[in-house]
């Protein structure tokens, strides 16, 4: 049964996603008697905790009944009174708890008060869920670096283009717009500046209930044209990044359009991307979605920012030595050197099969 | 209970895998009062049928009893004598069978001799298992071309080496085991001559019980080094595939080692795979793995002879613009133009992914 009360706040945690970054999506589900009397999660950044929210949603007296987080209830003062607190006023008989705190220096320090003022814990149901379900948020609060996803869409033989350069579409409705529920779950999204000029995308959201991501565009001497859809298009922040190597007038120009403009530090004369999530923590993004063409991905991976893969594999095989893949630049030279991953997962989306799977060997 | 006793049927025919091709694999369950009596498979080419078989195995009186049989006993006198006539004259009750014959001019004889002869029949039942079991049979028996699959082992970018030319091993060593069940379940392996003066293969089935496939090596100049493994090596047959172009040196060289050559029409100064299969069929080799590089691979889609993919997705990442990819050559210009797949499958093999598809798309 405490499985499926925790699969249950779970489900509640999850329609926070893209509402409460960088804070984490948390549900709570109380039951009194073997019934469940109130359910709650983490509906917005900065709003009630999904403790607060199950006990006001609650009709009936708490004492004696046990509550189910997905996540160990906050310590500490927040932008909200500790719910360890409220926990331990309204008298709760157990408490429940998916995962602890992530945060080390804090980690457990709910639990003991809850049972230092004699209430039952139990810890670690359906934990690898709730660790999942908040992958972004852990690696954001322990790193301060975004959680990074690279996407990438080819055919069976890693294709994204036919040697003439034709990519639309590789795969099918259902997993571009499986994509879109990508680029809502992450805050932003990032792309090279050739994309900007050979395509003009929106890079926005285009599913029912979805957010915008922030548009981070990777240009290390502003060669973005200044009519460019996420330049024109207000719809979402855009933040070009770029280097020392940048256009001092198109710098002005973007300033005035109020483009946000990073300049970090290059690496062989390109943005350097480690820097650059060094900068974009700072502001609060806490995760990003990589759509970038063959060198971005392969500049991504050698420097280590990537933290997941996801591939969308199309029943399709397209060939040719000259063909674009997924992932381009130099490659890694040895077998050795390649990109490990882990914990694989795949199933069926559309057409295509989708492969997810976390980078091994940090770089 | 019928589907368990055809299931049953099919894991025995399993049992002929790599021993009776051309001929299909069979295999009968024989029950009587819901108990089953004997089993009987088809063991090596030229040998008795699986009905036959089974009867013999059975020490009771059959009169009554069930036959389950996987493919619709033969009607025409062979190397063997009617297994429809077996049926009738051991009175029979009922006969579940799995398919039809898949030679449109003999489909449905048997059948109706059957029902001629009071004897209850029923069809179709695990019709896709047994279609599937027999595929290459099916594809030989009606078009006189072997079955062809081509295999091939990539990362999950679809790289099949780095850009210094590294490629052992990308996939895991329960994949490459893998690989060797299909070498002994088809007739023949087929590579290109690069393949044999770069890597010196042997091509043969290395697991228990295995089965060496016939080798084919395409090389329309004849460029095989006399002393290359496949060629001094005689655990298996090696047929070496050219054209107008062949050394004539070498022809003499080979034939004096026993080697077979087989002259077929060129198309742009290569192999041309569909007269060569042509050739293939007439000396009875109904199956085809293709394990070759990149060239081979395109070559063999664009020329519309392969039935079949088998790629070995690794959870690795190399990238490069200039690491070979698993499909090389020109590539389909236009997305219209690509090899689309159908009834794909996916597992989990090893470290790796399984995909298996069909080719949807002749051209």
């Amino acid at each position: 049964m405490n499985e499926n009360y925790m699969d249950l706040a779970i489900d509640l945690a999850k329609k926070g996603i893209g509402k409460v970054n960088p804070n984490p999506l948390v549900g709570a589900v109380i039951v009194k008697n073997g019934k469940i009397i109130a359910q709650g999660y983490h509906e917005y950044y900065g709003g009630p905790h999904a403790e607060v929210n199950a006990v006001e949603n609650s009709t009936e007296i708490l004492e004696g009944s046990t509550i189910y987080v997905t996540l160990e209830p906050c310590y500490h003062y927040g932008k909200t009174p500790p719910c360890v607190d409220l926990i331990i006023k309204n008298k709760f008989q157990k408490v429940v708890i998916g995962m602890l705190d992530p945060n080390p220096l804090v980690a457990g320090k709910s639990i003991e008060k809850l049972k230092e003022n004699g209430i039952e814990v139990v810890v670690g149901i359906r934990e690898k869920e709730c660790r999942e379900l908040n992958e972004i948020f852990i690696k954001y609060i322990t790193s301060k670096l975004p959680f990074v996803v690279l996407k990438s869409a080819t055919s069976l033989d890693g294709k994204i283009a036919t040697s003439t350069g034709e990519s639309k579409w590789i795969t099918s409705e259902e997993a571009r717009k499986d994509g879109h529920i990508l680029r809502k779950k992450l805050s932003a999204i990032m792309v090279g500046v050739n994309t900007i000029i050979n395509d003009d995308p929106n890079l926005t959201c285009r599913i029912d209930n979805g957010r915008n991501p922030v548009r981070i565009i990777l240009d290390s001497k502003l060669r973005i044209p200044m009519n460019s859809k996420v330049i024109k298009n207000k719809d979402a922040l855009t933040i070009v990044a770029t280097t020392r190597y940048a256009d001092k007038i198109k710098m002005q120009q973007l300033l005035k359009e109020e483009i946000k403009v990073i300049q970090v530090r290059d690496k062989n004369k390109k943005v350097d991307l480690k820097d650059l999530m060094i900068e974009l923590g700072k502001i609060q993004i806490d995760s990003i979605l990589i759509e970038g063409g063959g060198e971005i991905n392969f500049s991504s991976l050698q420097q280590g920012i990537v933290d997941k893969v996801r591939f969308y594999i199309a029943p399709k095989i397209i060939g040719g030595v000259n063909s674009k893949g997924s992932i381009g630049g130099e490659g890694f030279r040895r077998l050795s050197n390649a990109v490990n991953l882990k914990s694989l997962t795949y199933k069926n989306i559309g057409n295509e099969i989708v492969i997810e799977g976390y980078i091994k060997n940090s770089k």
